[in-house]
């Protein structure tokens, strides 16, 4: 049986991350993917015409700093995503064209929504990201549903719909599903709301030339035959003395382990001894979000020559948003657009052709008739990958976060938590999970030297 | 490797109905369980006396036919819960005393209660319980929490805690963690909430002579070799042709499975080819609720002197419900009691002496001085129970109905489901357990008929 001083469970983000700073701290380190790729939510793909493009994870964005360095470190470069030109909002029939702050809406409604949005960025300032079962009325906050607050909050029907656009496009969730905590929690921790939803300026700023992927593969890469793929993991053993981690076809032994995969795939791994019973509830109730996300290649951005950015927000239609994701040359065209909740699982039942149908006939909606033509459409159901199994990650419900919040990511004897569903900074997005594994790999670092003592 | 018409995963009261079916139709059946014994979430104990007290459920009640014909064909005897004499509740330091139907509360709350329970019976009549996501209403009824409905319904404080109570009391969880559809859907299929709060009347209303695990340590009886103890299942592979289940130790190969455990556990279990997004999805958030459940023994009966029923329901106390549940003859006294949801969550945290302590001193609050020294005090903490993961059930909150409804009980190919929570009469009772397991055996006879033509 090998035997290595840490095992990391899952080559996502989180655990490559956490694999690579054991290693550099001179620690023996084994990450078992479950895979034939590494990556996690990362994952690359390529248009017919050879044009990378991503079918996970994509944008970076300001108060980034770690992905940003590791960028650098790795020798990837970085691009501005396009934001030129008017965005598109679809609401009841009508396609309108904005390029101010007030998605398109009428007068009324976008400043209901202007007031709705301030008054959770406020509400967001009182949470704890670190602890938020300990905010300020985290109680109360946590009972409430996002949606019975923007029920109680507002009767305007139009600033109710954009928000249930916009909370979808953050958690591939609806806010029935969500607690006004948890998105409270969530925007606090990748800045602001405002931050999340921009693009120049937020968390859609910046792609990265060639694809997110490489992040991880390069990772990878220089920790070599540390990183052993198709290692699907079903057992962890911990006693006194050791941790034995058992997956299809071997197993290893190491001093700690950190399980570097969301909370709902963590629990269904087996635990001997079991896990704590308030760990073991955390993970039945953190589902991951239902998205189908697709690549749309074109001839050229035609839309960009009819002043338009190639963002669309649409109340009416499934498939949205969408946002400009051609490379840096311009030397194509592509639409990146998502379904999400509701939507994708009812496309879930769909044959491909017809998701492609949607795709296509709704871009022509946004677009119009150029749009009928792409030369390929990639899609990426990331529900349907036993290994994912949701994006964009998992979410608490009401009353989650103030009962079981506390068992997220604290070790369990030698067992440690990653993923970019424990971050504190930039939850649930790239620059969260390398954090998130950083922060495991200091737990292990300093146990590690404490059982020297 | 072994080869029967039907493997079942799980021998609860589900997983061996349905096994029994099979076998009397003459199938070949075999029943794999994790544990070293049968029942599932009815699990016998004994107090140091040596008279038998159940660790799990334990009461039957008028309009569940199934599980009382069973208990007949099985030789099995029942008799009356004692329910004479007061009630009482504990509320704002005092404890009431009372024998009619307003819990003991203030005239004024005690008539909101009423007022509100009335609107939960008749929203509940609206609810198709076949399929609780094609309801009139669904949508709206779906997307609040119970506890929403509650504060918009009303303002009394002490109707609200007395809800605080009864809803732990039927799910070891709180009304923010259920969607209102959910709860509604709860009561009407166990007839009304009337019918599941009551003794006399309802659902705590008769008691299995020597426990109610011996209805599945009888099937299991029958059943003979076709019980595989130990047996931890991991893997379900299907094909075109035949299922292959895999567990620790060996497989088996068959035709149809069964999978009769929580749908928490059964999202643990692998799946080759992996299962649709919506199956997995759902099994992602139907978490269980917490409990852990106490039996304390003593010499008499004590409190049925002083004109007591032995039930109590504290809006003070974690310790709350509690019921007399002393033998049939009356031999000792036994009282029986519940840590439910949240304060169950705060008990795991203690030694099994502070547990203990905490239990008999809130004892000693209800009935006296004489409740201070019991000659034994049983607990069962099932969200400890590595192959329970927590009772009384799995609960949907805000939305999960309506998005995932659909993929409760639906057959996946070669695989079927079972179990309480796929009840749709009594869901997450004895008698819902025993309906599933049938309801899933038919659905694997006419497969198995349907595959000869």
């Amino acid at each position: 049986m090998q035997n290595v001083d840490v095992v990391v469970v899952g080559a996502g983000l989180a655990g490559l991350s956490a694999a690579r700073m054991l290693a550099m701290a001179g620690r023996s380190v084994l990450v078992l993917e479950a895979r034939d790729r590494v990556g996690g939510r990362n994952h690359g793909g390529f248009l017919s015409n050879g044009v990378p493009v991503e079918m996970g994870g994509q944008w970076i964005g300001p108060t980034q700093g770690v992905v940003r360095e590791l960028i650098d470190e790795l020798g990837l470069q970085t691009f501005p995503s396009y934001d030129e030109g008017d965005n598109l909002t679809v609401a009841q029939g009508r396609v309108v064209r904005y390029a101010d702050e007030t998605f398109g809406l009428p007068a009324d409604s976008a400043m209901e929504v202007g007031r709705l949005w301030m008054q959770l960025e406020t509400l967001a300032a009182t949470v704890t990201t670190a602890t938020p079962w300990e905010s300020e009325n985290a109680e109360d906050l946590d009972r409430q549903t996002l949606d019975a607050w923007l029920v109680a909050n507002t009767d305007d029907t139009v600033a109710r719909q954009l928000f249930a656009v916009l909370v979808p496009a953050l958690f591939s969730a609806e806010a029935p599903e969500l607690s006004l905590l948890h998105f409270l929690f969530y925007i606090k921790s990748g800045t602001s709301l405002q931050t999340l939803i921009a693009t120049t300026g937020g968390a859609q700023e910046t792609r990265v030339v060639g694809g997110t992927h490489q992040i991880s593969e390069r990772m990878a890469g220089a920790l070599g035959e540390a990183v052993l793929l198709g290692a699907v993991v079903r057992t962890i053993r911990q006693d006194a003395d050791r941790v034995t981690v058992e997956y299809e076809g071997g197993s290893v032994m190491a001093q700690r382990v950190i399980v570097a995969v969301p909370p709902t795939l963590a629990g269904r791994l087996r635990y001997v001894p079991a896990l704590p019973a308030l760990r073991d509830g955390l993970t039945q109730q953190m589902p991951a979000g239902s998205v189908i996300k697709f690549q749309v290649g074109y001839d050229t951005p035609f839309w960009r020559e009819e002043g338009l950015s190639g963002f669309v927000l649409s109340l009416d239609d499934g498939f949205s948003p969408v946002l400009d994701n051609s490379p840096p040359d311009g030397s194509c065209g592509v639409l990146v657009g998502f379904l999400e909740g509701a939507h994708a699982r009812r496309a879930d039942a769909m044959t491909s052709e017809q998701r492609r149908e949607l795709v296509v006939n709704t871009l022509v909606k946004y677009f119009g008739p150029k749009a009928a033509d792409p030369f390929d459409v990639l899609e990426q159901d990331w529900n349907a990958e036993e290994f994912t199994r949701g994006c964009y990650g998992g979410r608490l419900g009401a009353g989650a976060w103030t009962n079981y919040g506390a068992a997220l990511s604290a070790p369990v004897d030698r067992i440690h938590w990653a993923g970019a569903e424990t971050a504190q900074i930039w939850n649930g997005y790239m620059d969260g999970a390398i954090r998130s594994g950083r922060r495991a790999a200091d737990e292990v670092l300093a146990a590690l030297v404490a059982a020297l003592h």
